[in-house]
């Protein structure tokens, strides 16, 4: 297999597609919509976590764990939600398989083993999270409960992509109890801004904060927050919602609490969630037609060493030197790998770490020996030059911040570049077509003008972006009245 | 709900029971034999990921993820596997729910849509993984493979108890490919190393390496290691395994590779796991009547300060002694919480805390403010004792790791006092039924020996101790020769 990559300009999707496999991020497995996280993929989806995680336990969240199936008489209980869902779940029937009668060495369902009622596997854990939450909630005491899960969860997807769209996908479910609706609204929002603040200060990514209309919601939520970033052909992708539940899931599962006052009143609730859906916004965000780019705070290795030689001794010398830089970039808290491996020559690791978004790579060979330098090569705008050992730890310190902020600068760019302001549906048609980004434009508010516009053009509502400026306009369909803009595009 | 826990004496599985609830660790769900981990549970667990993962990485493993279901001409493929996990396993059979025509509000499986072949929800990742691996290995170069996987995976169990035997668990599964038979084994005894280090030095658990008899091993292994532990009611618990696979999967998966002279072979496997069984065998080991006993290493917070004050100007320089104090103790890396809350009493907090397992209490009143002391209570011993603020740091420090090797020391005592030889049958018996624990006696190595022990004691072999004296000898039934012992038990 060739490590060549198809352009981006030739066919965006299919660059994507072959970026994933090739730089051994995942794969299709032999289960239909589920892929293979590779090692290299994974490490950085754990990169993620950890930062997500400790940014969840510095507001106050508390990991837990629930179980996986959802008994249907559950799934069913809030409505909305239940029917959000239904058309994409898994479900479990039986619970033994035994000799095929038919077919020696073969197994089959054993029909005596058919479960009472069937388990759907969770799209989503609101019901079977709520339906515990009714046990642990009698007063005001016992609020606010802010809980977060890691877990795999299955959407029956029809056309699925790796990382974008998965039928089992991994994600984080923040699932929030409070007392007063303003507290609950205050937790979505401020949940939300915890993913816009990852997205930005780790993945490098520009984000709008805004909230769903009401057709783009979250099955069963009262309002949807989200962050949307824009990837490299002009398509959005929503990165993260915050939901505010209102107290819908609370109703549905009679779950109640003693206020100060002593009386009786529906818990207010939130949900949110991020998912291995990141790791397709940060390829689609950065990379280039040779690769993966990895911004820095994201980068299982952030530098590799590679030592180019002809002879054993050169070996030995440019080992001992590898070995301290190794050794002092590690002191730093910088994530380095002396890549030594005999097996590969120098041009093949230099593809390789290309290809898998390495953000340095320090080449060391004889002249270096005698001329106390190494050759520093960066992956995001693909330079490459010589540099002394002397302060070479602050030189890569140094790189690293430039490298990470110049990611995030560039994507901004090209975001705030793809923002266009329409003031009328042809131009709205031709912005879609030619030059794809965000469109912001006057809406006359409704759900009709909404689902024929994106009848016509395939552009959806993104969001209603928080930070708005009030603006008499009219609707760039209808001609109605409207008091501020949104933004629309397609979307991932 | 009253804290107070049955005795262990009264009723140890009861007192389990009781305790794992009350202490906030876990609970029954709504869907049958699966447990929701509680925050204060998953706190522990994270401590042992952590670190466990830590092991891992350092042992040159790598982490991954593969999908949830295995379809079901993959989970047939070897058929020892299949075998042994076809009569406990969840099967997806749709993918789609429906409105219910009979029932309005309610949903059925729609009928339409069935799959085309079943999908078994993983009780364990051999089949997937192997099948995943088959494209993965060309070559001796492509080789070893040292990956792991955290996950869930289901069992479905008819008789759950909660971290014990639970429908659906958490754990980590590692799954490894060599050119060589030596070097698989030499995996699977790494791993199981891995896994007996872990025990001892985090959990303060004693356990035995050994392996397993035929009849005792991991369906589709060729040997399995493993580490057994002792209990307090003297019924013995496997904590981990480690499965020498042999080429099984290799064969059943047809992963050959080319070997350094150029010839096609098939890839030598293990795997390995450990679960939140630990949790049970954990809360087993050190805990007493008044409820959960931690060992340091792997107590969500390790100190907790617990003001006693009659006004507000006491509070608030009990608060700021208390303060100052959980920052020193927080940089020198142990986990301190300020209980300062106002809507429990000093006494609620100190049952609290006692039940929970917090290893070490300080109380600071009015008096120690004069004194210049606090009060220190252990929670192991339960003792009390007032010291001097000067170096209470290190006195801190110094108690964890006293309390961190007390308890190794007391279950050491209490495993080896609990290991018994026996040279006759009546023994046998009289041993099992009187004191428990371990059973050292010869065996003839027969399967229909320990079938038949088993049938009349319940005791089955725990392992086939690695350090072993060899020692000529009789077996215990049926007069045979032997030549080493084994060891038996009653077990979890």
């Amino acid at each position: 297999m060739s490590k060549k990559l198809t352009s981006r300009t030739e066919d965006y999707s299919k660059w994507y597609n072959e970026l994933v496999v090739k730089a051994d991020l995942a794969e299709n497995s032999a289960v239909r919509g589920c892929m293979v996280i590779k090692p290299y993929g994974y490490a950085i989806w754990e990169k993620m976590q950890a930062e997500l995680d400790r940014m969840f336990k510095e507001t106050g969240h508390q990991n837990a764990y629930f179980p996986l199936f959802v008994p249907k008489s559950l799934f069913e209980a809030e409505e909305k939600n239940a029917e959000g869902f239904a058309k994409e779940c898994a479900i479990v029937t039986h619970y033994r398989l035994q000799a095929d009668p038919d077919k020696p060495g073969k197994l089959r369902v054993d029909p005596e083993a058919k479960l009472e009622e069937e388990l759907i596997v969770r799209p989503t854990s609101e019901a079977i999270i709520w339906n515990t939450y009714r046990n642990w909630i009698q007063s005001y005491r016992d609020l606010p409960i802010l809980i977060n899960q890691w877990a795999n969860v299955v959407r029956w997807e029809m056309r699925t992509r790796l990382f974008l769209r998965t039928a089992e996908f991994l994600w984080q479910e923040g699932h929030t109890a409070h007392e007063t609706k303003a507290e609950a609204m205050a937790e979505a929002k401020l949940m939300n801004n915890v993913y816009a603040t990852f997205a930005e200060n780790f993945m490098a990514m520009p984000v709008i904060q805004g909230v769903k209309t009401e057709s783009e919601r979250f099955a069963g939520a009262e309002e949807t927050f989200c962050i949307e970033a824009l990837m490299q052909d002009g398509k959005a992708l929503q990165a993260g919602t915050s939901h505010f539940l209102g107290q819908n899931f609370a109703k549905a599962f009679d779950v109640k609490f003693a206020n100060k006052e002593g009386k009786q009143d529906y818990v207010w609730a939130t949900s949110w969630g991020v998912s291995t859906r990141l790791m397709g916004a940060l390829i689609m965000t950065h990379s280039d037609d040779f690769g993966l780019v990895l911004p820095p705070s994201l980068a299982p290795n952030q530098v590799v060493i590679v030592p180019i030689y002809k002879n054993e001794e050169d070996f030995e010398a440019i080992s001992e030197i590898a070995n301290k830089i190794a050794s002092e970039l590690k002191v730093k808290g910088i994530s380095v790998k002396y890549d030594s491996r005999d097996t590969q020559r120098p041009g093949a690791k230099f593809a390789q770490h290309e290809l898998q978004g390495v953000p340095l790579r320090i080449a060391i060979g004889p002249k270096d020996l005698e001329n106390g330098t190494v050759e520093i090569a960066r992956r995001d705008i693909l330079t490459k030059e010589i540099v002394s050992l002397d302060n070479l730890t602050a030189t890569v310190e140094n790189l690293l911040i430039e490298m990470q902020k110049g990611l995030f600068d560039k994507a901004l760019t090209f975001r705030d570049d793809h923002i266009t302001e329409v003031n009328s549906f042809e131009e709205f048609k031709s912005v879609i077509e030619n030059k794809g980004g965000f469109i912001s434009a006057h809406w006359d508010g409704t759900k009709e003008t909404e689902d024929k516009i994106k009848e016509l053009t395939k552009a959806t509502i993104r969001c209603i972006p928080l930070e708005i400026n009030q603006e008499e306009g009219v609707c760039v369909f209808t001609g109605k009245p409207s008091k501020h803009r949104v933004l629309f595009a397609k979307a991932y």
